[in-house]
């Protein structure tokens, strides 16, 4: 079925302790449809760049089945840049730059051969811009999913509790679900973020895996536990690509299609980090991404016997 | 079969956020031996209290099937002590009082009756007295499980790898983990660790989980969402007396029987925490426990698809 994404086609560069890239294609938009694309050929995107950004990627984008005709080229204007350095930890980073530019006034034009899409997947972007993309759909999608992040509950919190109203299922990280709730504990911070207005919730907690909470199921992935990670650009965003690109692949919203999707998603986003920005993502071959989700099965398998 | 239990029996005054204790029963040893009497009627502990130990608490061990022959009770001397304050987010903790008393001397004398024990469990010692007991056994286990914490790598390095190269497997935090092997990747570190000599180690994460690494095989436990943690004290050697006391019920050290082992371990931690000290652990049904289980089981269990 057919998966509609929106978020950042975009500039990165980025350092961590094993290296460092000049600019290099990211965003959030470009993660998750790159993710998407190994589920799903018929995927849609809407985005905005500016005259900077090559059409070779756009082509290649199109060449993975994802129709770009709603990313707006901006003349005159640059694409949004972000430059970040990570930690020796991996665990945390600082934004060198952000500009935002052609962000900084994006209007989401929904193409007329994008309405009725199955499904939506919202990247990180202003709340705001998130709720215009809903509301512009004429007919609502089977399941419409959600990121977003710390930025966005200190500077548009208002903003940010309408549209999570809107959305079937919101996909954020454990600080991001702490900031939101106030609330240190994980299980706590899930029903209070439930409360706000979404039936699902993603917790990702990176290394450690992620949790999926339903109205009344949870259900926890791991993580594999990697020697190195090499960069964790993206990877976030590419876990909600690879769910999203599932379900629409699968176009079964139950929960137990979820968990399997929580597991495509986790599988995708191991690969992810192996590389720099999203060189991982352009080739990965069936087998692989098979195998990795078979190795995910593995690391918590048992067999159940009568204990005590 | 049966188990022997080596490590402290001790008192413990405990501040959470959620409240403060006066000197209560506590002690590696204790908790230990306390969750792996669930599992097993055979148990006997090697230990030394103080004349200030309440002898109505060795009668409560040995009404769970635990032997307290090994116990020396000290005139005149007093018990271990330990008083710790836990942060907000209870993942951390100051220790306010460390009294060793009766285990600075500690000769741990094992009982005629104690020898051919087929389960060895070296609780959180000196590594020095932790050989002792390996070496005062006339046979050897049928496995040698040992704990141990940072405090005896900042100050008997060689004794605790002199001690490591014994056992069979490692039961020790990631934080230790870490410091140990001096890798910040939780895989990189069990290569290490393992390479020191234990076949086997589990390195648990707390709230994250706990993972089980094999010659050639890794397993991931997850851990409970837990709504609220009230004491963590203890949870760590209820664990690991879970663990040890499944493996001595079904006397199988396979890899595969050792997964079922650690999701009894991370059961019993999870019940452990729900009050203060032992609290919990004294009264637990085999209802409650096998329900447990069977929880830890549905939080990563999902029907497996063709995915792509």
């Amino acid at each position: 079925m057919s998966l509609l994404t929106v978020g950042s086609v975009a500039f990165d560069a980025i350092e961590t302790p094993f290296g460092k890239t000049d600019k290099i294609i990211g965003g959030a938009g470009t993660y998750i449809a790159l993710s998407a694309s190994y589920f799903t050929a018929d995927q849609k995107i809407v985005s905005v760049v500016g005259e900077d950004f090559p059409q070779e990627t756009l082509n290649d984008l199109k060449s993975r089945g994802i129709s770009v005709e709603g990313i707006q080229i901006k003349k005159g204007e640059k694409t949004f840049f972000w430059a970040g350095k990570y930690h020796n930890d991996m665990n945390s980073r600082d934004t060198l730059v952000t500009e935002l530019n052609v962000l900084e006034k994006f209007d989401p034009i929904i193409p007329e051969s994008y309405q009725d899409v199955d499904f939506l997947m919202l990247g990180n972007l202003a709340p705001s811009v998130q709720r215009q993309v809903i509301e512009r759909l004429k007919t609502r999608p089977k399941l419409i999913a959600m990121d977003t992040m710390n930025f966005w509950m200190d500077i548009a919190w208002n903003d940010l509790m309408e549209t999570i109203k809107l959305v079937d299922i919101l996909i954020i990280n454990d600080e991001e679900a702490r900031q939101m709730s106030k609330e240190y504990s994980i299980a706590k911070a899930a029903k209070k973020i439930m409360a706000m207005g979404p039936k699902y919730l993603i917790i990702k907690k990176g290394e450690h895996g992620a949790l999926l909470f339903g109205p009344d199921s949870i259900f926890f992935a791991p993580a594999l536990p990697l020697e190195e990670v090499f960069d964790p650009t993206g990877a976030g965003d590419t876990f909600a690509g690879g769910f999203i690109g599932y379900i629409a692949r699968t176009g079964d919203i139950s929960f137990e299609n979820m968990k399997r999707a929580v597991i495509a998603g986790s599988a995708m986003a191991s690969y992810c980090v192996e590389k720099f920005g999203t060189e991982r993502l352009m080739n990965l071959s069936e087998d692989e991404i098979t195998a990795r989700i078979q190795k995910f099965r593995s690391l918590v398998n048992y067999q159940l016997e009568h204990v005590i």
